[in-house]
């Protein structure tokens, strides 16, 4: 077996050169990927039950095919070969660039750590599960412990010259540092908890439970159908299903989304919806020139969220959006017929400091990824250890939240990505909200009007918006120098501090 | 990179032998092959109309992939040196056997006609698609003449010393002859249209009107889900989804059927559904012990379609489930509330010399596959060529059914096969039937009341007998050995017949 394929050799002699070659090799792990993401999509929508285990062996042999054709010494190879060649285009180095980037992470780490990773981190979230339903972390303890040493590892291998927890940020958004970080989050934090204890501290409360009625489940989907439609989810390329937890996945002419119903809570599929297809927008309108590349790609988590938050909370929550969906609402969902406007804006917006992340209202979700920094910070550093967790967890809600955590199920093992060996993952969620005050600064100064469209449902200029500016760059930048291009500034988190409190303001009246 | 792999070398140094090296490798392929299926799969039920492009090219590359590792020098390494083992098992030895079999299928032809022919089929099908919309057949003729050349070419590079036919049908059920074909289609023939002179002479005409009202689709999917249960679809390792054309996919628990509604004929999809879950009933019930290896998998499409048909013709048409059947279906659907049993069951045992072949009767399917057969048989010898195919079909026609073909839709263009390359098929799906008269005689000498239970729905008599028989023998033997195994005669169909003619006596009373 040559070194390349025949299809390479007889290319190479042709007049294709080596960057077309690795491009048309990065092409088929892309296709292979998007395929993955249909088993992985099926696995958790419509396979049946029994069907796990072999789907799992699956996965795995094409997960690991993938992998084995990506780290290959042909891709090494090619890299090598491709920066030499005269006349790069700026998109052709920007995608050699980010292979570069990524085949270094994939080859610089010994393969025995990488396969003692995943076995760990597959061992460790087993466990947790069990851990979270007997709410024990002890449980899960000595497995997060190797877990974090064998990350810890890792980072060093990937970037030696900096310190663990810059290394282990930069995986997740590139050129990310703690020390920005820690500015970021400390402007957000002393502004948000400005503005929650104006909410927590009003005397009229919003009524959140005029939300809680019995609604059936066709009347939950009638709405998701009308919000994809809102949100421009073109259904030849498109589709949703129902699955546990919502999620978004697929790429170009296929992006997938689901939700869930809860028959009391009609508001949590709703804005689940809006979340995810704020998420399928993003995928849909990446640019289509750049398909199956680097650069045709996303440019990570935290601009995701961004996108996603956008859509679900500074569109899906206002005033102007809230006016024309009420009218649709009361029109299917019969429950909600004797509801009155203001309540009902209210009860949407409500802010209450709450124990579990991903069910807080859009004041205090920064601070559940916040005291998660910190912590993950701190871990890094050597300031606390694995053992300390639940009691720093117990203590940072108490005193960013006010909230008393019970129990280990509701505290320290209420996530997942740390027992998947995702430390330094959660400061994106915050960095989505950060961007977003930001973007929607430079929204309001392109477009004064932006939001008169969402009176009537229209989303077209806050997407044809971040389509021009955020979708159709794909990965051309990193999502901190996108930011930057895209609003003249870098991050800061005083405009999302801004919004926050001029938007509570008029809604608590503080 | 070295010639095995890193695992295979480690674990050749252990205790692993190269059988169990290549059977580690086969199931990797197997493993694959089911994750691309349930792609096939989404493809056809629930991927967005516009994901066709990208949907295609990823298979095409997982394909590619799954076909490469098959045939890497690996595999045709450690293939030799199995053989060479001592103290190698029957089953051991079978598996090798059926692993040669097909690594000889995909490397005894030179890559550069297999290149050829994928390419030259998937052109004849995509024009074929054209030339059915516009019932003319010399759109498609030149394609198709350059598909056969290469087919041939291929027949020859697979068994230089047998006739092309027989080199073709191998192909499709291994050792099948033209000679064994000839021989039984003629008795075959010769049989039904005796009986088919007897239905269609008789005076008295079942009025198979009756069974096309409208029926919601509501109702019919209630009856479907019925059928799934009674036929014993586990849930947890099935499921059944819409899609234009049923079919059957998936494998060992994991295993999926589909079927279509159509308003006006509820018995449609009731009959699809019997027919594919009489085809997940063998997947489902392969033996677990041998899953993926060669000898865990059916042991071809002739039996395949013996298994369906028999769910759903001998079973599914009997007077026994009909009568157990009939009053769900008067109770499910209320445009049923007034029909009587006797004319149901005349209308849908109704046997009426048709077009085209998926929609006919029991009696004259056969007809449709014989032409076919001695149309292809015709071809490879020279006797008739491609350009004689659409008058060579309108006389067959007329000859065995008395139908008229009025234009090239509903007679050669009718169904895909030649066009896709698939020459030496079509015998396989009269033999299923031959095979089901066969199994049907002696089921009745093994258990004499094995109908008895289906007057209450109940189908474990039969599926335990075939489950015991045929889907715990997955691959052991091929399938002509199977039936001979079993039935204590080669295949005869003889048997099939006289089922035939027993029960068409019967109702239409000649």
């Amino acid at each position: 077996m040559g070194f390349f394929s025949q299809l390479e050799q007889s290319l190479l002699m042709t007049e294709k050169n080596e960057y077309d070659l690795l491009a048309k090799r990065m092409k088929d792990i892309y296709l292979l990927g998007y395929t993955k993401a249909i088993v992985d999509w099926d696995t958790k929508v419509y396979m049946p039950s029994d069907g796990y285990e072999q789907r799992a062996e699956g996965l795995g042999i094409l997960d690991t095919h993938i992998h084995d054709m990506f780290v290959s010494e042909q891709t090494g190879e090619l890299l090598k070969k491709s920066y030499k060649l005269p006349n790069l285009t700026d998109i052709q180095k920007r995608n050699l660039y980010l292979w570069q980037r990524d085949y270094d992470h994939e080859t610089k780490v010994p393969s025995e750590l990488v396969q003692q990773l995943t076995e760990q981190a597959s061992k460790t979230e087993h466990i947790w599960e069990g851990a979270k339903n007997k709410s024990d972390f002890k449980m899960v303890k000595p497995e997060l412990e190797k877990l974090f040493e064998l990350t810890k590892k890792k980072a060093a291998y990937l970037n030696p010259d900096i310190s663990i927890y810059d290394s282990l940020l930069d995986i997740y958004e590139p050129h990310l540092t703690q020390t920005m970080v820690t500015d970021y989050f400390n402007v957000l934090k002393t502004g948000i908890m400005k503005v929650l204890k104006g909410c927590v501290n009003c005397a009229d409360q919003p009524d959140d439970k005029i939300l809680k009625q019995s609604v059936p489940e066709s009347q939950q989907e009638e709405l998701s159908s009308i919000l994809k439609k809102l949100i421009g989810m073109d259904t030849k390329r498109s589709r949703l299903d129902k699955t546990e937890h919502p999620f978004t996945t697929g790429y170009g002419d296929d992006v997938r989304i689901t939700t869930h119903y809860l028959e009391k809570d009609v508001m949590a599929s709703f804005y689940s919806v809006m979340h995810e297809a704020g998420h399928a927008r993003y995928e849909l309108d990446l640019p289509k020139e750049h398909m199956w590349t680097a650069v045709g790609q996303s440019c990570g988590m935290a601009t995701h969220e961004s996108q996603s938050r956008f859509i679900e909370n500074i569109c899906g929550r206002s005033e102007e959006f809230l006016s024309y969906i009420f009218l649709q609402i009361k029109k299917i969902v019969p429950a909600f017929a004797d509801l009155t406007f203001k309540p009902f804006i209210r009860a949407i917006n409500v802010v209450k400091p709450s124990k579990i992340r991903i069910y807080s209202d859009e004041v205090t979700y920064s601070l559940h990824v916040i005291m998660r920094y910190e912590i993950e910070r701190d871990l890094c550093s050597g300031k606390i250890s694995i053992a300390d967790l639940p009691n720093v967890w117990v203590n940072r809600m108490q005193e960013y939240l006010g909230v008393k955590i019970d129990n280990d199920k509701e505290g320290v093992l209420q996530d997942v990505h740390w027992y998947g060996g995702m430390f330094g993952y959660f400061p994106s969620y915050a960095l989505g909200n950060i961007y977003d005050g930001q973007f929607l600064r430079t929204l309001k100064k392109d477009i004064p009007n932006w939001k008169i469209e969402l009176k009537s449902g229209n989303f077209n200029d806050v997407i044809g918006w971040m389509d021009k500016n955020i979708h159709k760059k794909g990965f051309m930048y990193d999502s901190i120098n996108l930011v930057e291009k895209i609003t003249g500034e870098k991050p800061n988190a005083q405009y999302f501090v801004d919004y926050l409190n001029e938007k509570y303001k008029k809604i608590y009246g503080f």
